[in-house]
């Protein structure tokens, strides 16, 4: 068996595994990666598909363990491929899943698991474990072949108090281990923080606290596919006689998917419209919103910004992040904070009160995972190298044998032959970016090109030449954007150019290409000594 | 007595009071503070001195707390508007700030003051109190004039066993109130933080056990100006038979300059040149670096993307950041954490051992400096709005009268009259950019510009016409930088625009401004619903 990430190995984000046995392949979650700052502009990064892109009719399914974006936002791009794969996951997975495949205009021919399914696809027999994690039905994936047995956990954690009951299968994982794990994947992004995760369930009272406390209206901003914490805030809102409404896109549609499969359950006439609930008095309020990791657009920090169109923040006012804080996303969040502290908002955050845990398993919990599989071979997945590195040392402390615990990253190839895995070679895994509708067009100098003019704008200069003569027919047009807000920062350009453009035509120069680069460098040489500054400069020659 | 805050309040960083009294100015701390993702390019914000620079032959003197870059960054750009300004620090600050001016080749009038210090200049009775923070020879300042007494803090914490036993003088601040404070200026920045700082005396042991337990190399990153941290590193190292060297321009520098003053004792012979210290074997050797902060082109940084001139990490050396991660650096740190990972150097942060304690006091600090004082009125400094409200809700709770809690932001004025301070009116402070050598002139306009081109980059379009006819000379030239790394991205644009040339010739328009804003708005719809982009049009029509 053959196994290479297309994605999510030494980043946090678009995870996307390939597992081939005999020519045949098995794809384990198909998600995006969110652009750093060195990426700007760009909405999306998808795995790289062109290992698979020829192949795609040698899929036998796409199973996804759970429904995050990093698991299933590139779902749609590769069904462009083909349409007919199968997909298989779990039910809210995959209502989720049905939604932004909508979204695409596409209709994926999906497949609803359960924990404790057995199913086979070609020569892959699956087996389907139960996990917790902060979005309801997660599930494990174990993978049978003649080659040998894998078990890829997915996003994991063992709350051994789960709100739903539905603990993380690791009884199921013993006895798979006792079969003999061959490969075993495992989930690296807490495996720096050393313990436990605290049960979701001590979340509840301190989110009951604040609601209870608050003398005024109460917006909690969660993750919008984080049900069982969107539970806790219904249930508080309902026991101080509060009313809730959903605010932001994501939000609202996926608690209405949530509500019909019954993962949240909300009383007869709790949940109020936008339009409604704002009649009602402050302190029989919960607006439950999107916006908690401090995104521009969303509706907390429009609320925040004093411009959303219906809720009117005063001091007094209650907001209650109850989520994590990704890490980037600091400053954005924390300008939302002070932006309401301005206002006289009491913000209520992770870092003062617990009113949001993890859903991935700390390093005490990782350890349990070890000594229930068992394991043969390891791969950490799931994290940047700090995790991944910090997920090994984990392993070797349970036993496994360093030789054995493979650091593979996005495109290491790694063969699991006789029981041992080992890397075999490397194959290139670009970053694919998405910008606006399109895929693939925005490349490294394209955004090298933004980093340049982010930093320092650009200086136009644009000169138009006799063809033959290699003569200057009118002055040079010269102007800047993003490069200073004085209109006579460039006055001294014209004259540098002209001067430039003269010794050009006595040397009898015609070529546009020629005279451009002397342009370039004239001007660029004068901007750094005048301002020591670096400026894109772009000269265009055109002749007539 | 007037008080305006130029910086500082309602942000972390450029620290900078105005204090009136009869027409005459005392200043308190002059810093800069460094700008963020919206900023992008400028190197540095200055406080905003609009209001002060037609008076600067009233300041008497200018008062700097402490050394850090946000308390004495922008002094050589105030000197630059009287060279003969009085600014007044104790030995060490002022060390630094002669440093700093050298580079500006400005010779600052500098007067040593110390703790326990009463001195006049003109109507201002100064007197100048010990407090410790995370460099050495921090000074609080009182401040009393007829019309009233203000204590400024400055950066503080309350170490009860400072590695100097140079003690915050609480008892010193207690006499004080006990004579009236009208005004208390306190240092908010981990107001939210609940507790009490630990000692800076519990970071050396663990520094100790990580050098001690190290089998290869040893690199701690710190602060270039946080000689205790230093001073723990050195004493570690020496009884570990390791010499040390210093790495990173700051570094050396204010190394140099605190052992010249005796803050910093480093044992004859300890200290190598990174040349001569690299002929060592890796055990005996410790590099104490800049780039804690995850700068890109700092001496850690470079030594983890592998492009250090000198230093070639390997597998097994050790990397210590004995630091914080400011807030919006988290980003660049990780990504340093992650390259040393990637190598498999162990990485040690103050995320997993306690390796850095903060310099700024904690609530419990804070309510041992309010029940000190007992201040009249109250104005919380140093710290975004979080922060302000934070310890705002300290001094609420030490029994200080709400409306005597002032939130006063820059550029808000405070008059202190009889006993009572009341914001009266509220001045422009904007953000002052440096950016390369010019001070200014990019500014609101500039940066947006830049927003928009490192989002999107542009597509410039060309056209030479005749000036009376309006008919164009030459097809155009089309362009993009920063939109696509497709060759072909921008085919479409060429007969589009000649359309609307063609369109524009007909209907008899010969105004390039008019041609010029029809171009851009074709084009710019054209790439908004093909791309669904929106990268700057830049329209150039010359007249030939």
């Amino acid at each position: 068996m053959r196994i290479v990430a297309l994605g999510g190995i030494g980043e946090i984000g678009r995870n996307m595994t390939v597992y081939e046995y005999r020519g045949k392949l098995l794809i384990v979650d198909c998600g995006v990666l969110f652009p750093e700052a060195t990426e700007p502009g760009v909405d999306l990064i998808l795995p790289d598909f062109s290992y698979i892109e020829d192949r795609v009719q040698d899929i036998e399914a796409v199973v996804i363990t759970h429904g995050h974006e990093d698991h299933i936002g590139a779902l749609p791009f590769l069904l462009r491929l083909r349409r007919d794969l199968p997909v298989l996951g779990a039910t809210f997975s995959n209502a989720l899943i049905a939604a932004k495949c909508k979204e695409h205009r596409i209709n994926p021919k999906l497949q609803t698991v359960r924990e404790g399914d057995l199913l086979s696809v070609g020569a892959f027999d699956l087996e389907f474990f139960a996990v917790n994690h902060s979005i309801p039905d997660a599930l494990a994936v174990g993978i049978r072949t003649p080659a040998g047995t894998v078990l890829h956990t997915g996003d994991i954690k063992l709350d051994q108090l789960p709100l739903d009951g539905r603990l993380t299968d690791l009884g199921g994982f013993s006895r798979f281990g006792e079969e003999g794990v061959d490969l075993f994947m495992v989930d690296s992004t807490n495996a720096e923080v050393p313990g436990f995760v605290a049960p979701e369930r001590e979340i509840g009272p301190v989110l009951d606290r604040f609601i209870a406390s608050a003398k005024q209206r109460v917006i909690v901003a969660s993750f919008a596919s984080h049900v069982h914490r969107i539970q806790q805030v219904v249930d508080a809102a309902q026991r101080h006689g509060r009313k809730i409404a959903f605010v932001g896109r994501s939000m609202v549609r996926n608690m209405q998917i949530a509500q019909e499969l019954g993962f949240l359950t909300v009383p007869d006439g709790l949940i109020r419209s936008m339009d409604k609930i704002l009649d009602l008095a402050p302190d029989k309020v919960v607006l439950i919103s999107t916006g908690s990791q401090g995104e521009p657009l969303s509706a907390l920090s429009r609320m925040a910004r004093g411009d959303h169109r219906q809720v009117n923040l005063v001091a007094g006012d209650t907001v209650i992040l109850a989520s994590s804080m990704i890490p980037g996303n600091e400053t954005s969040v924390f300008t939302v904070v002070n932006e309401l502290a301005r206002i006289g908002v009491q913000v209520v955050h992770q870092g003062m009160a617990k009113v949001h845990v993890s859903g991935h398993a700390s390093a005490g919990e990782l350890l349990y995972l070890y000594n229930a599989v068992k394991p043969k071979n390891v791969i950490p997945v799931h994290g940047e190298w700090r995790h991944l590195r910090a997920n090994a040392a984990l392993a070797a402390l349970t036993g496994v044998p360093k030789d054995r615990i493979l650091m593979a990253p996005d495109g290491v190839v790694v063969d699991l032959i006789k029981g041992k895995a080992s890397v075999v070679g490397m194959i290139e895994v670009g970053h694919v970016y998405v910008d606006g509708n399109s895929v693939g067009d925005v490349g490294d100098a394209t955004l090298s090109d933004r980093l340049v003019l982010g930093e320092g704008g650009f200086i136009s200069v644009t000169v138009a030449i006799d063809a033959t003569t290699g003569r200057a027919v009118s002055p040079p047009t010269v102007s800047g954007r993003g490069f200073s807000d004085d209109p006579n920062a460039l006055d001294a350009v014209v004259p540098l150019v002209e001067m430039e453009l003269a010794r050009s035509e006595n040397d009898g120069i015609v070529d546009p290409h020629r005279i451009a680069q002397a342009v370039r460098r004239i001007v660029g040489r004068w901007v750094g000594d005048t301002y020591r500054r670096r400026p894109m400069i772009i000269p265009t020659i055109i002749t007539v």
